[in-house]
Parts: C-alpha cells; sequence; structure tokens
C-alpha cells in the first residue's frame, strides 16, 4: 500500500496515479464459457492463468496503483459479481452504471470520481478485459505513459503491430516529443486487409489498444470542449455528490448520456494526443481464436487439456471442466468449448459468428444465455 | 404369465418356447456413451426409445416367452448390472461366463441348461444389441421359424438386405420347404462392394442377423457332431449341475472352450439349415452412424436433442445428457456424443473408429472407459 494513502479509498490529493478499469462488456463471444451473468472479464480466459482477466488486470497494475486508487466500472448487473471477484478493493471504488452509455460516459463519470478524491490525480485506462503477455514491459509503458500525462497530455497507449489486423484501429505516429513518447498524427479507422498491410509495412502506424493515460482534470476539460453535453452532465453529478444524491441522479440521467467512445468522441478530435507505443504481448483476447492463438500447441496444432485424446486431430481447441474427458477423432481446425450445461462446436474460421448462437438463445429465453 | 409355468423358472418340460439374450458384448464403438461396465447393450441406444436395448430385446418377446423362459448369457462382470437391468428376471436365469469365448459355447451352455429344465424346449438365439423397427413382423417371423425349429430343424432369420453391406455375412437362400421357409443353400463371408451389390441385386442373398433357433436337443447334438470337444464340456456341466456344482466347474473350465461362433462351428458345417426370411426393420446398431441412420432428421439431415441450437449445421449427430444444451455453428457431417464425463467429437465416416479413442484410454489405464 503506498504511503500516499490515508486511509482506505481516500488518498491527500497529491495527484497520485489512479487506474480506471473499465468492467462492463458482455463478451458473448466467449459463450458458453461467458454468460450473461458472467461475462468474459469475470473469467480465466487467458493462457495458463487461472485469475479472471479483470482480477489479472487488477493485480498487473498493483505496483504502480493501490486498490484504494482503482475504480471499476462495470454494469449494475455485473456489480455484485464484480465485487466478489476482487475482494480487496473497497465497494465504493465499483462505480455501476445503469446502463451501458460506451466509453466517454464511463471514462468522464470515473474522472470526475477522481478529481473529487484527487484534483491533481492522473489517470490510467484499462479495459478489463484484455491479456498482457510481457507485465514488466507493460509496467514501464504505463509509467512512461503517466509521466507524460501528468504534464498534461492526452495520451494513449498504441501497440507495435504483428499482423496486418483488420479488426482494430490504427494510430498513425508522428514526431517524437521525449524518450518513447511521440505525438499522433491522426487516428485511421479499421482498414481494409490491403491498408492494414501497408501499415505494417509502413512501420509508423500502431493498433489502438484502448489504454489511455490523462490527468482527470485534463480529460475532463476536453470533455468539456468535445462532448459539452456529457461535460455539463458530469458537472450535475459533482454537485449531487457533494449533497450526496449522486447514485439517484445517476440512475435518473445516465440513460441519457451520449453512447460514444472515448476515442471518436474525445481523443481523435484533441488538438494534441500523445502515443507511447508499447510491446509487451498485448492481445484483446476477441474470440475463441485468440484463446487458441494464445495457448501452447502441440506438434500438431492442438491446444487442448493435457488430458483430451486426440486421434487425427489437427490444429484444434478444446476447452472442458477439469475432470472432463474430451475425444476427438479425425478433425482439424474444430473449437470444442464444454461447461457444465452447455457446450459448442464450430470450425476456426467461425469463432466471430458466435453471437449468432447468443442470439438465438436470447430468442427463445434459454436460461443457458 | 403363462399357464405352463409352476414355479418361478421351472416349467413343466413341454417343449415350450425359450429364449436366449446373449449379452456379453463390449460395444465399444459406442464409446462414451458406452463404457466397460456399463455397455451398449444396457444403454437405450434406439431412435425414440428409453429402455435399453436389452430390455427391449426381452420385452419385444414378452408375447412368445414368458420371463421364466429366458436365459441371459453375459459376462461375470456385467452380471450385477444385467440383473440390474432386468428385475423380472428370476436371477437364475442370468448365465455369467468366466470369461467370453465367442457365441458357440454360449449357445451350447444356454442348450444345456434348457435341455436339463426342459427337455423338448425350443429356443429363440437373439443379441441382446440389435434395434427391431416392426416388432409384429419380427414376432411372426420368430413364430413361423419356432415352427420349423420344433420339427427338428435348425433354423436361422435372414433379413431382406436394403443395401449392399460389406459389414455382414449372407446366406444365400435355396428351395422353398415351408411358406416362408428355405433350405439355407450356403453361408457366404462378408464380401467386398462389387459381390454385395451382385447380392443386392440377385434377391436371393440375404443378410446373417445372428438370430437362430432351434430345439434345445437339436443344437447340443449338432454340437457334438461338429464341435465334439465342446459338446463334452456341456456333458460334464450337465454331470456337475446334477451334483449342484456347476458354477464351480465353469468357472474352471471355461476358458478352455474353444473361442468359435455358433455359425462358423456349427450352422456353416450342417447338413441341412432352414432359413426364415425377415423384413421387420432390423438394425445391428453398429455403430453412431446407425444410431445417425435410425433416428428422426431435421429439414438440413440434422439428428439432435430438441433443444440443440444448430446453425448453418448439416448432417450431424447430436447426444447429450438431458439439459445439456448442445450449439452447432457451422459443421457438416459432425458427431458430438456427450455424457457428463466424457464428450467424442468425430466426423461421421469415422464412426468405425472409435475403437482408437477406447484403445487409447485402454493404454492409460483411463477410468472413463
Amino acid at each position: 500500500m503506498s504511503d500516499e494513502t490515508t486511509e482506505r479509498g481516500q488518498t491527500n490529493g497529491d495527484g497520485g496515479a489512479w487506474a480506471i478499469i473499465m468492467a462492463g462488456g458482455a463478451g458473448t463471444r466467449f459463450w458458453p464459457a461467458s454468460r450473461r451473468d458472467r461475462p468474459k472479464q469475470l473469467l480465466p480466459l487467458a493462457p495458463g492463468e487461472d485469475r479472471s482477466l479483470l482480477r489479472a488486470t487488477l493485480e498487473r497494475i498493483a505496483p504502480v496503483v493501490p486498490l484504494e486508487r482503482v475504480l471499476v466500472v462495470t454494469s449494475a448487473a455485473l456489480a455484485d459479481a464484480t465485487a466478489a471477484e476482487l475482494p480487496g478493493l473497497p465497494r465504493e471504488n465499483i462505480l455501476a452504471e445503469p446502463t451501458g452509455r460506451n466509453t466517454a460516459p464511463c471514462v468522464g463519470w470515473a474522472a470526475a470520481h477522481v478529481r473529487r478524491r484527487d484534483p491533481n490525480g492522473v489517470m490510467v485506462v484499462l479495459p478489463a478485459d484484455h491479456h498482457i503477455g510481457a507485465p514488466d514491459a507493460y509496467l514501464s509503458v504505463l509509467a512512461r505513459s503517466l509521466d507524460a500525462a501528468r504534464a498534461g497530455a492526452l495520451v494513449t497507449v498504441g501497440i507495435q503491430p504483428t499482423r496486418p489486423e483488420t479488426g482494430y484501429g490504427y494510430l498513425e505516429l508522428g514526431e517524437l516529443v521525449a524518450d518513447g513518447v511521440h505525438r499522433a498524427r491522426r487516428f485511421v479507422e479499421k482498414p481494409n486487409r490491403q491498408r492494414a498491410e501497408q501499415f505494417l509495412a509502413a512501420g509508423r502506424f500502431l493498433w489502438n489498444s484502448g489504454v489511455f493515460v490523462f490527468r482527470a482534470d485534463t480529460i475532463l476539460a476536453a470533455i468539456e470542449t468535445h462532448l459539452p453535453g456529457l461535460g455539463a452532465q458530469l458537472r450535475i453529478y459533482d454537485q449531487a455528490a457533494a449533497r450526496g444524491e449522486e447514485s439517484t441522479v445517476v440512475s435518473e440521467t445516465y440513460a441519457s448520456l451520449p453512447s460514444v467512445s472515448i476515442d471518436h468522441g474525445v481523443m481523435e478530435k484533441a488538438d494534441e494526443v500523445l502515443v507511447v507505443p508499447g510491446n509487451f504481448g498485448w492481445s484483446d483476447l476477441g474470440s475463441w481464436t485468440t484463446a487458441w492463438e494464445l495457448t501452447e500447441h502441440d506438434d500438431r496444432g492442438n491446444a487442448a487439456p493435457e488430458d483430451a485424446v486426440l486421434v487425427d486431430a489437427e490444429s484444434c481447441f478444446v476447452r472442458a471442466p477439469q475432470g472432463k474427458l474430451v475425444a476427438l477423432l479425425g478433425v482439424s481446425d474444430l473449437m470444442v468449448v464444454d461447461t457444465e450445461d452447455a457446450l459448442l462446436v464450430m470450425p476456426r474460421n467461425r469463432a466471430q459468428d458466435v453471437r449468432a448462437i447468443v442470439d438465438a438463445l436470447k430468442a427463445r429465453r434459454d436460461p443457458r444465455l
């Protein structure tokens, strides 16, 4: 615990580092492991890892941010499960959104909380459901980003691309402004395959990781400029908080906030954004295919529990509860995800379409959703 | 209960119909539903049927053979499970083989039992693990066969083939000797594809179903002629039974009996065998593919539990415990067999190779065998 902390959940307003973990996602692409009441971030989806993604996210930043300065933003429906997953976290550090309104309201509301408790606070915004293969490299990127942010910059962390990925937005690097810190030349929408290959070849395009670092007052000022409606509402939340009525006001008004991402709503419009390039084994764990890619394979490309029986099986992915034996015979490129009450079988190249199954379950009000 | 029965398990030796159900099989091709201690015949594998194959076999012949005259031959290891599956069957009607020695010793030993209890008894020999789609037609074939057998014939039931099957032996029909009863011209080994097609086209070749009908004394005489070693041993069992020592003598000597089928050892060598052709929706339920074929399909060829979610799935087979949701996405010709503790996934055309999985489990002494 940092000596800057005076009591549980309170700091002395010294401009310390805070973490905002965005943990409200639904993660339907990981059904049947993920469920409506137990989505992706609450599951141990990373290879060789028995902590949930959320808990791993929190514990990974512990050397930089003590628990008292971690805020977790999630949905009201997930607040209890989130609290149970993070037993050391003060309950008041869980911000429960009455309804999901994308990341700008989430970041803005969290920033308002930080500023109230620490007017000079600087905050690292982290998705709860990413995997980091090299935590030390990650922490040094965050440290560098925090330094830049303390000076008043809006900072985003960019990932060195390893493939011509068409599923992510990109950042184009501008000039170097400090050791390992660049100006962002521009944000680029998800490219097509050809452009993605050009980006990879050019070497100056990074993946937009969704990790942002800025002072609370900096991002709130930027919100006032670029999303003035949201800014005005956040001031109303501050006033309500001073009267002890924040949760009532939030529950009555949150749904009216603009549903926009912090990227589109603020970062892309800001005059200057800095980028800290990172190379720390990042993965957004976007689908079962990513899980297969990250898991160690046998010499025929299978990633399966040790006791699986694989006969003439190639490039398959198997996930099953402890004690459940899975046998594959004569199949290739197949994904088998088994749980106590539901089983999914699909080819690897259909992992993006798991939502179709979830939609079918929704339509028939199946409890195994 | 028949009025010929004087007390439980005893009859008055009037030459009644007996049934010998051969229930010692291992059925490894139905893993993971079938297990070493719960093989195929103890499972409800027939479509739309919640009785085990064994119980269905027994109940199907109830109109012709009362329970007291049904003998079930199984392995010592399966005797208790078999008794539990057939609660109405007198326990002394379960003959437990100390070790499997193919069907000739099994039929011979059962025939000795019948002859002791009913010297004029006529017996229907039935595999425990077949499916009969048209039970009434089946019973009338058995009635016709029993009539022929009472007169002293060795009778076999032949199945009208519906496809050029290469997995069964065939019988060639000879001249008609009575209504619906032919002489067997010859037994034919499993043919290759070309011969199987010729057999189908010729119209006078039937599948050898493994159902036989004969008087106990007739088959015992035939065994004395064609398998004299077995015949001598069966006489020793009769003498031991008279002293109340049969089970001891059987357990000491059964392993030394010749391991030969009743087809090869006796029927094929007999001077005359009669054939009763049948057409009663017979299936040997030889593999999961057969189970798929027999089950009703949806309009895309899938046979799956009602609550399965099938998205872009074609010609698939799904079997799972009650309450377990199976979702298939973008797969064809796939078989998914799920149980509480083991799951098998394979293409339909590999169903004959399930033994490879079972062998792997055996090799590593896996309890889920």
